[in-house]
């Protein structure tokens, strides 16, 4: 068992849904969206691609989607007399709700999740109860979004940093549920699965061990969580965090397991925020396991990186990366490690 | 049959290979390289990321490599009194170096392909004949890779543009000969054989067919080849073009397929030149069959494309794509297919 947060839904005026979770029951979350906006016609539709059988979303909305608001029009941040933004509360610890410029429609759906109310503030800064508070929520939204008839998987993610193409600052995540199991996932699945048939083992559990066993790319762990460089690291800067139990989504943590994943979560973004003498861009990606098949298979992860190469260099994605699928990596995963230790 | 150009070997002062490809034959490129260079410690590895089976490269010498240089410090310039650089020439048609900062290293090869020695020119402004010069030296280089043991497919590609990453502005594209058959390749040769399987047909042929027929999405078409953006684009920018026979590389086209691919090729790049007023990033890549394997499933073709989605706008690589494998374009295929074919 898990303790639950408070968990308060509303309406905003165009009909799309918002949550609030809060650490203490009994706060009043009723506040309406006093804002005359509509629907917004989303025109979002799934295209096959022939040539490798995956899934590209072609969502021709988007390209008017709100793009780097100075910070007194920022629409995530409460709402305060005068000006309604898409929070109707004049405070709030986490929401979600469902993006306004959402890539995928019915079945799918996509969803923001705002860590604060501070604007200025950035995942590592946050407390460990807040950390706490925002895995939660991200485990109700993993359980709710996988009860929809025909979402395949759920992806829990943050983008950070203009150099990614963030298009909001205030600290946020998103969740993406996909109506199909994400390209990267089949594939891990597959050879998830070959390995299981091949040794009677599971893949994940044999890639900690030797990592573990390895010991040079470790960067911290816990009674519960490892977390390290992978061998084959593909960014400049990329982490690996590891549950030492097999479990497919976030939703199946244990109280436990998410005290000390707060913990180890605070400790590696800061890590990452100061190894270049500045924060860096990243992306946060949640690795679950899709929400009907391969759910044995595919043990939730974390994995955490960034393009920033150098403390003014960025890597690019070129040829060999975007069009073979075949990543360079300017760094040593091992140097990457001990750099992050150190930092 | 095919023309030869006058090809003249040389050898750099650090021991790499440089060849010159001139449209006349009897041009004196004996220069010797002045200058004393040694050669670089070039620590590349291959390592394999278990949860996918595939090849990540590793090399961390790169880290150091010449980066947006002043343009009278151009390395791709030809010598003159006073400044040598890599090319001892004191002009040149097109010439082909073996990378100083190579990715992949025995098996594997890097080589530089300088299209013009004119700085400031970029592809689309190239003459015919140029173009021509470059496909029959890409051709020759084709070949010539591929017969090295060991090499499982090579991969002609250009990468335009700072805001993908660009290190060094002359005009130039790379060639890399992989040790190993690319994710991407091998994800396109399952997706063919089982088309085959299945239908006994071209999964080339089929997409073509299907692309000519619908005619929204194409672009300009000849007797021997057509562009066109494809269905499912996944970049905001994005037109493949296939050849009308099926080949599996640049080195099997014959003369008149080349004739019509130099001019096809001029006016596409120049589309993309007009297309946002300004010349975009881009990346342009020739999907070739692998050297042994696959060499009736997989037709040559090139992919050309850009992560500019607006004059003041690019896309970027985030969560979804980055982690999970799924590509949200922000612009519909037939309406960018309409404003390249207005451009």
């Amino acid at each position: 068992m898990t303790r639950e947060p408070a968990r308060t839904a509303i309406r905003l005026a165009d009909g799309r849904e918002l949550l609030y979770f809060d650490e203490r029951h009994g706060i009043d979350r009723s506040a309406a969206d006093l804002r005359s906006i509509g629907p917004i016609a989303v025109h979002s539709e799934l295209r096959h691609d022939p040539l490798v059988d995956e899934w590209v979303i072609v969502a021709g909305h988007r390209q008017e989607r709100t793009h780097l608001p100075p910070s007194d029009e920022c629409p995530l941040c409460p709402s305060r007399p005068g000006y309604s933004t898409e929070i109707p509360a004049p405070d709030y610890e986490v929401v979600v709700l469902e993006n306004r410029f959402p890539s995928l429609i019915d079945p799918g759906r996509c969803e923001v999740i705002c860590f604060t109310d501070d604007h200025g503030a950035a995942f590592a800064d946050l407390s460990h109860e807040r950390v706490r508070l925002i895995l939660d929520t991200l485990a109700d939204r993993t359980k709710a979004l996988s009860g929809i008839s025909g979402v395949a998987q759920v992806f829990p993610f943050e983008n950070r940093g203009e150099a990614i193409g963030v298009t909001l600052h205030h600290p946020h995540g998103q969740l993406y549920a996909y109506p199909f199991v994400t390209p990267r996932t089949l594939r891990m699945l597959d050879v998830a699965r070959a390995h299981r048939d091949d040794t009677g083992r599971d893949l994940f559990a044999d890639v900690l061990a030797a990592e573990e066993h390895a010991e040079a790319r470790v960067v911290v762990s816990g009674e519960n969580w490892t977390a390290f460089v992978p061998e084959s690291a593909r960014w400049p800067v990329e982490v690996h965090l590891y549950p030492h139990r097999g479990v497919p989504d976030l939703a199946a943590l244990d109280d436990v397991e998410r005290e000390e994943l707060a913990d180890l979560q605070l400790d590696l973004f800061g890590r990452f925020a100061r190894l270049f003498g500045s924060p860096m861009p990243y992306i946060a990606a949640w690795h679950q396991a899709p929400t009907r098949v391969g759910r044995d298979l595919l043990r939730l992860h974390l994995r955490l990186f960034s393009m920033q190469r150098a403390p003014d260099r960025l890597k690019f994605l070129a040829g060999s990366e975007s069009a073979m699928g075949v990543f360079i990596n300017d760094l040593v995963p091992e140097e990457t490690a001990r750099r992050l230790r150190d930092a």
